[in-house]
């Protein structure tokens, strides 16, 4: 079933441990699109990019069956671009540079076409223009989900406090719920952020795996141990592509059926951290993809004698 | 089936945001037995104390069926004791004051009856000690765990290692697995370690679970999401403790069963920190912990389509 992705097409220059990537493709919406594309052909893509993005890039989008409609192509404009360098454990970075470019005054339309789709991703991006695309929908959305982080509950709270009002899923990292909901324990910060709206939460905890909570219910999976982890940059992102393009696909939001789809995020994720860019993200089928889930499954299944 | 447990029994002094426990009773020794004994009652306990030990606790150890008959009471001398203040999030803590007493010049020597025990756990205590341990074995156990920590990996790696090459898993946190194999990868650390003699290796990594390897076999338990942990004192000797405990009770050393194992020792650890001190250890029964465990089940339990 059709869904609305919104975020950053960009470009990265990235250092780690393993090497250096100079401006390669890169941009929240890039992530989730090509990581959903795995579940669901039916992709409405939301985005702003100069006219010094690939034309190869974006035909390699279409070809995955992501409807570009949406793009705005700016003409004689540059693309968003960041820099970041990787610390030695991988879990900390240094951004060294952000260009806005293009950014800087995204005001996102949506074609007609794509404001009744069922299913709706707001990468990360100011809480402004994720407000902006929720009110263009003609249809309230089966399922909104909502990626944020820290910089924006830094510097714009209350504009992020009334977005997350209106959404069904939030995700954000740990430290960040701690942050957003001033508790410490991941439990009772659960509990906080469910008072501010969102029915679902989905804690990012990186290479310890990810929280997903409703209520009292409560689900945790595993991030898959990998002997080496090449660049991390947008893991969250493809784990909230493989999530929501899982749930497109089967079109049920059952807590049973969001177990599953945090699972397919994480494998995703799994596969976007092993080369640089969407290196990997471009390599996969269904094979590949089923393979990996079932690694998840052997390596946290126990039966109770 | 008989376990052998061996470590400290001791005093300690805990400062948490939640409160103050002066002189309460740990070790971890007594973590490791009076988790064990929820499993199994014979259990032979090899430590030293002064005389100002409880005759109280000890009684109690008695009742759990935990012999005392390998515990060295010190007449005129005092017993170990560790002063230390957890930070806000509970995963730092400073140690205020460690005086050795007993402990300076401890040199276990096994009764004649605990020589044959088919299970051995080795708690943190000085490498030499706990080789000194394996020595005065009958049999060679079916299965030895140790437990060992950074310190010693600082100060005494030669005797470290040489002891380790003798025992079948090994637990460790992560930060500490890294130290001893000089690998980030926890997945690359386990290969290096399996080669230093232990065919299993158990990494602990507190709020974030724990992850059992052997050879390319690996299992991911979770940490239970708690609203509160009072005070993390002892938990990892009380993961041991359940663990072994459980092998000792089912007598099978499979890798399924580790894994039930290690699903207990998480359970048993996820009670301790509810309260200071063995408070909580005190009041469980097979009915609480059973329960335990089948949240454990719960949190992790996923079906693919």
């Amino acid at each position: 079933m059709s869904l609305l992705t919104v975020g950053t097409v960009a470009f990265d220059s990235i250092e780690t441990p393993y090497g250096k990537a100079d401006r390669v493709v890169g941009g929240a919406c890039t992530y989730i699109s090509l990581a959903a594309s795995y579940f669901t052909n039916d992709i409405n893509l939301v985005s702003v990019v100069g006219d010094d993005f690939p034309d190869s890039e974006l035909k390699y989008m279409k070809k995955r069956g992501i409807n570009l409609d949406g793009l705005d192509i700016k003409e004689g404009e540059k693309s968003f671009f960041w820099a970041g360098k990787y610390h030695d454990n991988m879990n900390k970075r240094d951004t060294l540079a952000t260009e806005l470019n293009v950014l800087a005054d995204f005001n996102p339309k949506l074609p007609a076409s794509y404001k009744n789709s069922k299913y709706l991703m707001l990468g990360n991006l100011t809480p402004e223009i994720q407000m902006k695309v929720i009110k263009q929908m003609k249809k309230r959305p089966k399922l909104i989900v909502l990626d944020t982080m820290n910089f924006w509950m830094d510097i714009a709270m209350p504009a992020l406090k009334k977005v997350i009002k209106k959404v069904d899923v939030l995700t954000i990292n740990d430290e960040e719920a701690r942050q957003l909901s001033g508790e410490y324990s991941l439990v009772k910060a659960a509990k906080v952020i469910h008072k501010m709206g969102p029915k679902y939460l989905i804690i990012k905890k990186g290479e310890h795996g990810a929280l997903l909570f409703q209520g009292e219910k409560m689900f945790y999976a595993p991030a898959l141990p990998l002997a080496e982890v090449f660049d991390p940059t947008g893991a969250g992102d493809t784990f909230a592509g493989g999530f929501i393009g899982y749930i497109a696909k089967t079109g049920n939001t059952s807590f049973e059926n969001m177990k599953r789809a945090v699972i397919y995020g994480s494998a995703m994720a799994s596969f976007c951290v092993e080369e640089f860019s969407i290196g990997k993200l471009k390599k996969l089928n269904a094979r590949t993809i089923n393979s990996r889930v079932k690694k998840f499954s052997s390596l946290v299944n126990f039966k109770l004698d």
